[in-house]
């Protein structure tokens, strides 16, 4: 690995030098880490090669402004890992590198057409269709998304450190094949399940990506082509556009104010999927003698019930105990989804399935099919949340500011959308919002979004989107509480002068 | 939440105190963790209740003999979060917590029958069935295993630290919907990919649940139930078995001692799945003129090529540049699929898809669909630490370390498997072995792996498991070097009885 030879070191022009560290960011990572990740890219990218002579430090110090410690110490990691070396009185050089292969410079010709060989065309589908750079906005009345401001970060970094120990590592990096963590899964079943009334062996979970994955497995190990599933109008689009893809179709349930009825049409189908925590996007609670007779119905025509609880953990405001359909359950018919998403991160991609064992069974070498299982690594971090008790500390605190801009918005929407009718159950994180006549809510989205106001046009849950052109949903999860009157105020005049010119 | 009253605190007996901690383990994380744990614990499943009187600092530290600033630490972080609330001159007492439903009475009446409801029965197919705990047994001669020897800890650790900080938190844990982290598809662009001779721009990159997700992903996308889809045998089972459940069969390709054969069989496929960095499981490297062969019968024939090469990034011992089918693809048919599993750690399943945009595009919103992203947190570590250099670094030490482990085997197995031939090309992470006529692999594993020695019978790998039965997988990716010899002489005893028996 030695320098093929000082004498032939190129000496490159201080622009060499400001062009590898022209990226150099003051308010991004630490500038060690900085210097280390723009010399070994410069390498890479072959500006750098074998045998060129870095600047001192005390150069690369004055050139760049900063404290020559920070210097030696990016250049001795460097030449620790190789990617440097050092030679006693003549300086610090590039090292040797693996070869990479010449870009071939073979003629392209032409493309294979793609669109023939489609099994499925996922992109047909219609789907949520949030501004990618949200975050910037000043108004973004959005929901689900995640808010920096009540992040955890302190305790999620403690979890974090106690999964980098070394015996740690050895405990998750391994293969688990088709098995979770079962530490998460002790902690899901003592900890978080409880309060919503299960009582699960760790036999009856299984931890997934998200809710979305546990959705989609089931729909994938449920639906054959002939398989009637039961959704709800309005109702969550993906559950839709996935029955849809594996059955060919769907049964339309009826509904009123309180959620799916529990009439012929529900009592025909083999599967039924319930959002009776909060229906999506309504936010409608079913009453519990709603839930007792979807189950009783259920029970006598032998649906299986697949309930999606994707807003559990966060009902502060709802003191009395209103038990989920599946802890009602006394037949093992109750499929429970639930996900960590809403109430902790959605980046973390952490959701669970509870069920009876033999579905979990037959779930589990699915997910092995399909990609074995979650990382293990932040099943084990999150694992370690909650055991230590943040997780239930997150949840009041989370709770608490929730409530706070529930009731702001609550109290301001007589005052700035007196055209508009509403609805908001307790714990819910959005609000459903009806616009008077003649006001379309995806003209509104656009003319909102140019003003710096998100907002989500409530004609995607509807099966038929010409219903639902009147629907907006205003969510509050990212929204910080001096920003909710403005956004009303840019919002109702909007509203108000689309009603004139119609 | 204050206490309910001081005077009506429990004073447990010291029998209580010494169940709530009797897990403490001093060998396994931070004692302060620990007893935080405990007592969250404890308080979880209704051993300790609200106004529980703990034990003085002074107390518990003689109970468990430990010191005392660890008990007052502890005791003053779960203080802090309102688990429990400390009043002057009494003590420190159990908090208030949210109520926990209380668990139903009801009487269980009879399971639905499951079985019936199954559209698919994915637990029908024959798969892997690695021991559990193979950590523990002196000769796992396993394949694709973690070796916690050789992980990169101090590095890995330091990508997580960097990936832990507020700013980079806020990055990562919102929903990115159906992106990627841009920094870890920029690293595989610039310091991965052009290794293997791929220079491929960020839309054509996708990652995934390892690269189990990218070949299930292709089969939901480019499969109908009419879809010809040519497969290796003996080959990949997973793929064989994903592949039947979407078209309900497979063809065969021919295949001799460099891979598959480009014949009319090949032509005549719709699409294929090839390995030929290191055909699994035969360990073949396809030489450059075979791999031109596939490319122009599959261009003649229009065959989509599906490239699984799991075992990349790791052929430190062919110094010799040999382009994947994917780098000499000039008409965009190659689906190029990898991972991080088999350098890295499999716990991490992070893996990634190289394809035509159009591909690229149809499976962003497939995936999310199926369950929106790979976690965010992890793409964020494995960029930060590829860019750092670590992970060249560490493809060095693995090599090196590997091949020192392929070369001892080598030398041993005339010594103590005369009765066998194998093959290894070179850079492969396993042997393939056959076994003396009258040995079968499945009787072999199971009798190797009463005496400690773990080996994987090969049959599993052909679609007619009878013709795999004198073949069996020799993996050295999870042994030390120290292991090797006494575990190939018990293997060859056991091979020399069954022999004899026979």
């Amino acid at each position: 690995m030695s320098i093929q030879s000082v004498t032939t070191a190129r000496a490159h022009p201080t622009a060499t030098w400001e062009r590898v560290f022209e990226k150099l960011d003051r308010k991004g990572p630490s500038l060690n880490i900085q210097i280390r990740r723009a010399i070994v890219y410069a390498i890479e990218i072959g500006l750098l090669v074998s045998g060129d002579r870095l600047p001192s430090s005390r150069q690369l110090s004055n050139m760049l402004g900063i404290a020559r410690n920070t210097v030696t110490a990016a250049y001795q990691m460097l030449i620790d890992e190789g990617v440097l070396v050092s030679r006693e009185r003549s300086g610090i050089f590039v090292g040797d590198r693996p070869a990479t292969m010449r870009r071939p410079v073979t003629e392209r010709k032409p493309d294979t057409i793609w669109s023939k060989r489609f099994a499925a065309r996922p992109s047909d589908f219609r789907h949520f269709n949030k501004p990618r750079d949200w975050l910037t906005y000043p108004h973004p009345f959005l929901y689900g998304q995640f808010d920096p401001t009540i992040f955890p970060i302190n305790n999620w970094r403690e979890a974090v450190r106690v999964t980098s120990s070394h015996q740690a590592i050895c405990g998750w990096a391994g293969d688990l094949i088709d098995d979770d963590d079962p530490d998460l899964v002790e902690q899901l079943c003592v900890h978080v399940l409880p309060k919503r009334g299960i009582f699960a062996r760790p036999e009856e979970v299984i931890i997934t990506i998200g809710s979305q994955q546990g959705l989609s497995m089931l729909v994938q190990l449920l639906c054959g082509t002939k398989t009637r599933v039961g959704i709800e109008d309005p109702g969550y689009p993906d559950m839709r556009n996935m029955v849809k893809l594996a059955t060919g179709g769907y049964t339309i349930l009826s509904m009123d104010k309180d959620g799916v009825i529990p009439d012929e049409t529900f009592g025909s189908c083999d599967m039924a999927y319930l959002t009776p925590g909060h229906q999506c996007p309504t936010t409608a609670i079913a009453p519990l003698k709603r839930r007792q007779a979807l189950l009783q119905k259920a029970e006598a025509n032998d649906v299986l019930l697949i309930e999606d609880d994707y807003e559990a953990d966060l009902l502060l405001e709802n003191s009395s105990e209103l038990p989920c359909l599946k802890s009602l359950d006394t037949t093992g018919r109750v499929i429970y989804v639930g996900s960590f998403s809403k109430a902790l991160a959605p980046g973390l991609r952490i959701g669970f399935i509870v069920a009876h064992p033999a579905v979990v069974e037959e779930l589990r070498v699915l997910r092995r099919l399909l990609m074995r299982h979650p990382p293990t690594n932040n099943q084990h971090i999150l694992g370690t949340f909650i055991s230590l008790g943040h997780y239930q500390q997150h949840l009041t605190k989370t709770g608490l500011i929730l409530a706070r801009r529930a009731g702001l918005i609550a109290q301001l929407l007589p005052k700035y959308l007196p055209q508009c009718s509403w609805r908001r159950d307790p714990g819910a994180k959005s609000f459903w919002i009806r616009l008077p006549e003649g006001c379309n809510s995806r003209v509104l989205e656009g003319l909102a979004r140019e003003r710096g106001v998100l907002v989500e046009a409530g004609d995607i849950f509807f099966a038929n989107q010409q219903d639902g052109v009147r629907f907006m949903r205003l969510g509050f999860t990212s929204i910080v509480e001096s920003h909710i009157e403005s956004g009303l105020a840019i919002l109702g005049s909007l509203i108000e002068q689309s009603r004139v010119q119609h």
